[in-house]
Parts: structure tokens; sequence; C-alpha cells
């Protein structure tokens, strides 16, 4: 008999991110798996753990937690370090799940679409299971939300990029707003800061959110020691900015 | 007193896209403005109607519907005609606006922040409200839930654009994916098809959802077919795609 995984997006760590529809999905488990990191660590099994306990109501349905393992980091290819990476996960998966278990799920951090690995690991299980994705709310919109502003301007493409990229490669080509995500380098330092804007935030839509925006020039500075202070202070952080040639004035942030 | 005015992400028209944060912020409001179109479009009213019916739970909360303008064509200026229109919209919610509501709201399809004017035209309003957004869950989530596919390779960039970007300038430079909104035309026909994949959507997330996947030059055409097929039928229709050179094929799509 076929298993059916489920990857259910369910926000940014704000617990009112979740969406019926992840509620119910939830609810329809016979299994949901909780990776645990090390301690120390962004506490996000924590979030997953309080989730199930706000809205599961289901008695049937039980909650594995099985530890996450780390990258081998001597294995010198980003690439090659991470497929053995989802590798191994994917191992631990398949051992966390009791057999029988026909229904099993993965609280999937923002939305299973967006710079996460959690389908790739998924294709790596053997038998492959029948898959369902749940959409889930992304720190894109936690960061467009918080600062009230659009992503893209009228009937203009933008580009989701990483910090590695944009050292790399500079300003992507074609478009005048890049939103940079998987950043921890404050990557933006690498660019000429004359003409840019940045809209920036960490912890985005969780209660410990700060954001800062203004011209690249006069905030830069700004955001790296508050980044680098609420890093020491939270033991972690995921931030995320979009940057805009030319900058977008009519909106000023309401926080 | 200063107006508040709350742009709630609905999502993309299935009632369960609703989050918890929007179901409590539609029962903080004193008003939630519901837009109206001429008939035989898009049913949008309906749906929010729907939502108010189903979840809204505070007795206080008035709902006012108004008629949406329609565009000037004669305008000949694309940016001309969305400025003014943007400006008769904003005009229109003013007289909505019931004196001494203090907290006001619109349900948006999707979310703020992605090819929606509503930003833009809460800007117009005098005097400035303060402003909140409250995420919601876009096509762009609906689409790739929907095939079970990521929207980014490992570590690499993506463009979202528009249907006369793609028509205009071609392929976007510096990325192996777009993703393409606002297109009436079906313009991956622009696209030399060879290398490229399509995984295209429609009504993304609603009961009415269809999809399709696969080489752009062995299904384009059936795209094109059902596309009609499916306006002409619901007398509208909303369609989002993913292009990709190489192509994605480890996630064989779940529906």
């Amino acid at each position: 008999m076929n298993m059916k995984l489920t990857l259910i997006g369910i926000g940014t760590g704000n617990p009112e991110h979740l969406t019926l529809q992840a509620i119910r999905a939830i609810n329809a488990q016979d299994l949901i798996l909780i990776p645990r990191k090390g301690a120390g660590k962004s506490d996000l099994a924590g979030l997953r753990r309080a989730i199930c306990a706000e809205v599961l109501s289901n008695d049937a349905t039980r909650i594995v937690e099985f530890d996450l393992p780390v990258r081998d980091e001597a294995i010198a290819d980003y690439r090659e370090r991470v497929d053995r990476w989802h590798d191994a996960i994917a191992h631990q998966w398949q051992g966390a799940i009791t057999p029988g278990a026909r229904k099993v799920a993965l609280l999937v951090w923002g939305d299973a679409a967006l710079y996460d690995s959690t389908l790739r690991i998924a294709a790596r299980l053997d038998p492959t299971p029948e898959l369902e994705v749940i959409p889930g709310i992304t720190s894109l919109q936690a960061l467009t939300a918080a600062h009230a502003i659009p992503l893209n301007e009228i009937g203009a493409p933008f580009v989701v990029t990483t910090g590695r990229q944009l050292r790399d490669n500079g300003w992507p080509e074609g478009v005048d707003t890049a939103v940079v995500m998987l950043d921890g380098e404050c990557s933006f330092q690498s660019l000429p800061p004359e003409g840019l804007e940045i809209w920036w935030g960490a912890y985005v839509g969780m209660k410990e959110e700060i954001t800062r925006a203004g011209a690249l020039a006069e905030v830069a500075g700004e955001i790296i020691a508050k980044r680098a202070e609420a890093r020491a202070r939270h033991g972690w952080i995921m931030d995320i900015y979009l940057l805009r040639k030319g900058g977008w004035r009519r909106f000023p942030a309401g926080n």
C-alpha cells in the first residue's frame, strides 16, 4: 500500500500564519515527523510542537521526532555536500516512519517551494510516496507585509536570489527589484550602494521581528550591527531583504 | 482620528487558504469593503461574500459593496491608463467608507505584494491611513503546490515576470527559471521551445483548477486549447506558469 507524504507549509514562525487547509491536513495524518536540531540552534522543533499542541485534535495522529543529521563539512564541493546531506535526512525519515503509517506529514517552514529541501529529500524515498503540498506563507510575504510594500513595480519583473549569487554575480540583469534570501553575510555590501533602497527584516512574522528600510548607503551599517546583535542574543537569525533601484517612497513602513 | 486600513490576503479562491491571522483581522474591522465587477466577470465578489459569511462572527463589522470603475481604454498610454484607474478606485473607496469607521479592510486576492494594485490605491487616500498588510497565499504557491515542485533549483535565482515582459524582452537574463503571471496571450509562444519545460495551471487553488506540465514543445498546443475552452466555459480565466530550462523531472505532478 503506497504511502502519502504531505508537506504542510506552516508560515514563518507566527502560529497565526497557519491556513485552514494546513490545520485540516495536520489532522488528517497518521504520523507527523518533527526534525530536531542540536541545542542552541534555531528552535523550530519547539514551534512545530507548539503548532501541533494548538491545532491537532485527532487522537489517532502520532508525532515522532528525529535527529537531523549535520552536514559533512569535509566534503569540499557544495552541491555534493548538500546531496549527501539530503541522502542522510531521507534515511532518517525512513527510520522514523512507523510501519503501517499510510499518511505521513512534515511541517515545512514557509512553503515547500521556496529555498526548501523537503521536496528534494522526499524524492529520495523508496518506494516513492504520493506527494501532496499545502502552501504556506513565505518570508517573502512576511517581509513585504511588515513593510507594507509591493514586491513588484507596475508590470515589472523581479528576481528572487541568494546572498551567494549576489556576491558572485552582482546585481541581477534585467530587473530593478531583487529579493535576497539565504544570506549569512549581509551580501548587499558587495554592491555599489548608490541609487539602491533596502527593505530588511529578520525573524519576519515572528514576535522577535525587526525591520529597517531606507537608502542602502545610509542604513547598511545599522543593519549589519542590528543583525549581529540580534544573532548573538537569540543564538540564530533568519533574515531577508528587498533591494530596489530608484526606491519606492510612496509607502512609508507602518513599523 | 486616523483611519487604519488593513489589506487582508485571502489566497487564490480556496476558502481554506485563509490564515488564522486573516480570520482574526476580518473580525477586528468596523468595515469591510467589497468591490463589485460587472456581470460576467470573474466572480470574486461572490468569493469575498462567502468568506465573510463563513468566518465573520463580529456583529459590529459592516460589509459595504462598491462598484469597481472600468479602465478608460481611450487613454493610449498604459501607465497613464492604470494611474487614472487607480485614482478612480481610490475615489470609490472614499465614497464607500462610512464616516466614523476607524478600522477598514479590503480582502485582497492572493497577497497585496504580488501584482496587486491595492497598496498603490491606498497611497492615494487623503488623509493617508495607517496601513497594515496580512499576507496571503499567492498563485505562485498554489501553482507549485498543485504540481509539487520547487520554485528554485538549489541555490539558484528565479524571475517572476509578466506575459508582456516575456513577449517584449524574451527569456530573462541570468536565470533558468521564470514564473509568468498576468498573461492573457499564452506568451510562451514567443519563445523558442527547445529545452524548456512548463508547469501550467489555471484557477490554481480553486475547485476549477486545471494543470498541465511537460516539455513546452509538446504541450504548448494543448495548453492553448485548454485555456481557450476553460475561459469560454467559465467566462473568465486566471492562469500562471513556471518555465524552466533543462527541466525538473524528479517530481512528477501529483495531479
